[in-house]
């Protein structure tokens, strides 16, 4: 199955999600791990379909979803620049286009490796959480307790090096 | 905004739906309504990309689906029969496309008025439950009335014309 360029936007348009998840990762410095996510879920009985996308993204790995629902994942920041590059050529028409954009933005920093420090990652959470899909809650949390690392006179964490 | 023949593809093998009602109407000879309908149900962010489908295949009307998801939705046969046209020219990728295929034979079926004897409505039946979508139930007892409709000697229905 061969896919054209516009099929893929409309299909995407459709089904595609563009993810940034943030989750706690004790063994890295700031805390947080940034889990960018391009995916796309179908039934199993639409697995060529996807098998067709990661052919023609030239990445990612085809995989059980839930249940009967199987889905194509690209994770690689490299892998997801590429992605990112493919939608800012041949941009959606639906209001998932807004999305793709802070999506090709968080790629950005970091490939910059702003998500590294306390300040990079707090906009790439502030980016996240003004996307459709985001876990608003667990952003706020995520944030309240980076502010709260921020060093203050008096504070016991200040000795810690937040940068 | 204007629609490439591919997007459209794309987006219907993600969002679209072919589907064939048949519901009781007791106003018809044969007791029951063949109602097939094309549509394809958005967020209401993206009423613009309906409104562009609309335009698209020149027919159909943009409704309020449910809360705050909105209906493209195609009913008359002849602008049907236009919708099944263009996807047997730019085929479904996905299983989709069986429907696709299926609709466009109950949409030729009725336009040769099938729908209004016993046999064609049976057939038409037969065909929409094996769709994805099918209320297959429902589907099962319409052809057990028809069936019971059949006339039989010393059957009270048989003074009917089923014809």
């Amino acid at each position: 199955m061969n896919l054209d360029p516009d099929w893929v936007v409309g299909f995407v348009d459709g089904e595609g999600c563009f993810y940034i998840g943030i989750n706690p990762h004790p063994e890295m410095s700031i805390g947080y791990q940034v889990l960018p996510e391009f995916r796309v879920v179908q039934h199993e009985r639409d697995i060529q379909v996807l098998h067709a996308l990661k052919r023609f993204f030239g990445h990612g790995v085809v995989r059980r979803n839930h249940e009967n629902r199987f889905e194509l994942r690209i994770r690689r920041l490299a892998a997801l620049r590429e992605v990112a590059d493919f939608f800012e050529k041949h941009p959606l028409k639906t209001k998932k286009a807004v999305d793709a954009r802070k999506f090709a933005r968080v790629i950005r920093l970091m490939q910059e490796d702003r998500h590294l420090d306390n300040e990079g990652l707090v906009a790439i959470i502030e980016i996240a959480c003004s996307m459709n899909r985001a876990d608003k809650v667990q952003a706020r949390e995520i944030m309240a307790t980076l502010k709260s690392k921020e060093p203050e006179v008096g504070d016991e964490t200040s000795t810690k090096d937040s940068g």
